[in-house]
């Protein structure tokens, strides 16, 4: 049989998706107010492991939207993290998003120390004055870092977005930042990415629509 | 027992990780000179199934190669793949990358003529002179609009990364792709992602390094 494209406009084609995702998902359970989350990371990856693998800490994403509404800023571990934010929403809340990765400072210091670049951003970020929402896609190290300045009462972000992905220290990250006390969501295990990362900021920023 | 991250350096993290992707591969067939793609996949995405869907023209790789050593720009569909593509090893070899899909002159286009912007993007794309990499990780339209293209010989890529992800005509655009004569890399189904395309990308930057 020859392969041939279904024809649909391109506005039907993410609502298409999304309807094939339900369905698939069938009764699986998902916490009420998270589903939309849940199927954005679905329908980035085409993956089905986070409908299971996403945690939420309690209200993690009414407090989050309430951050975002009050010009809460995003800060992210890599540039293609910050190019996958859909700008044009989130600017209208006034926040800004902010990579330091490429940063020379961060270079610098992450030399100096001995430290990942990754370590050196979020002690950058950790300076900022604004709400902060973290979106950590890529950096386990990243993660470990935002837990101890947690800790050290040095910061206190609005919203944790732990979604590393990889096999050296990301399981271990993700359960550290699960102790501390701020906000999270955070995709358990090994799995992740900077475009989940950027997939669940704007399913946030969606929700406020 | 308390979670720890295990003490690495940061210059260990990416090495030990490739080492724990080839442990767990096992001796699960990979096709002679793939690996490092196949392997680097796995590494942006923690998900194994890349080891099976991803499926290459005879001589892909090396063609691939030779077409970056000589100069060949990369086309991506989004913004966030080209943001993932190491610039500073790619600008080594004398290309461009591009990504059209925010040109105005596209959005006009695509309104015009009732069409993605991806698919307005490719038209764009095809009138560029220089040996061209597609790089195509969001959009089956940007895919399906190649096949045309190639197909009315209208177009020669060197190389098209065909690794959208979705549900819609997602599968189908992948497998029409792999009808043409043009060498391929393409992660068969319903998986694939930008952070995929770039990390494809990367993988063969790093080869030729």
């Amino acid at each position: 049989m020859k392969v041939q494209l279904e024809k649909i406009s391109p506005q039907e084609i993410e609502k298409r998706s999304f309807e094939i995702i339900t369905e698939e998902l069938g009764d699986f359970p998902l916490i009420p107010g998270t589903e939309d989350i849940v199927k954005r990371c679905i329908h980035t990856s085409a993956d089905f492991d986070y409908a299971q693998n996403l945690v939420f800490s309690r209200d993690a994403v009414e407090h989050a939207c309430n951050a975002i509404k009050n010009g809460a800023c995003i800060v992210t571990d890599t540039n293609m993290g910050k190019a996958g934010i859909n700008k044009k929403v989130f600017s209208r809340y006034g926040g800004e998003i902010f990579c330091f990765m490429a940063d020379w400072d961060v270079e610098e210091r992450a030399k100096a120390l001995g430290v990942t670049r990754a370590v050196a951003s979020m002690d950058k970020a950790a300076e900022l004055k604004q709400p902060l929402i973290f979106a950590i896609g890529n950096a386990p190290t990243a993660l470990g870092r935002l837990y101890e300045l947690i800790r050290e009462g040095r910061l206190k972000p609005e919203l944790v977005i732990g979604v590393p992905v990889g096999f050296v220290n990301v399981v271990q990250a993700k359960e550290l930042i699960m102790e501390t006390e701020v906000p999270y969501i955070v995709a358990r295990g090994r799995k992740g990415g900077s475009n989940i990362a950027a997939c669940i900021c704007n399913a946030l920023l969606y929700m406020l629509e």
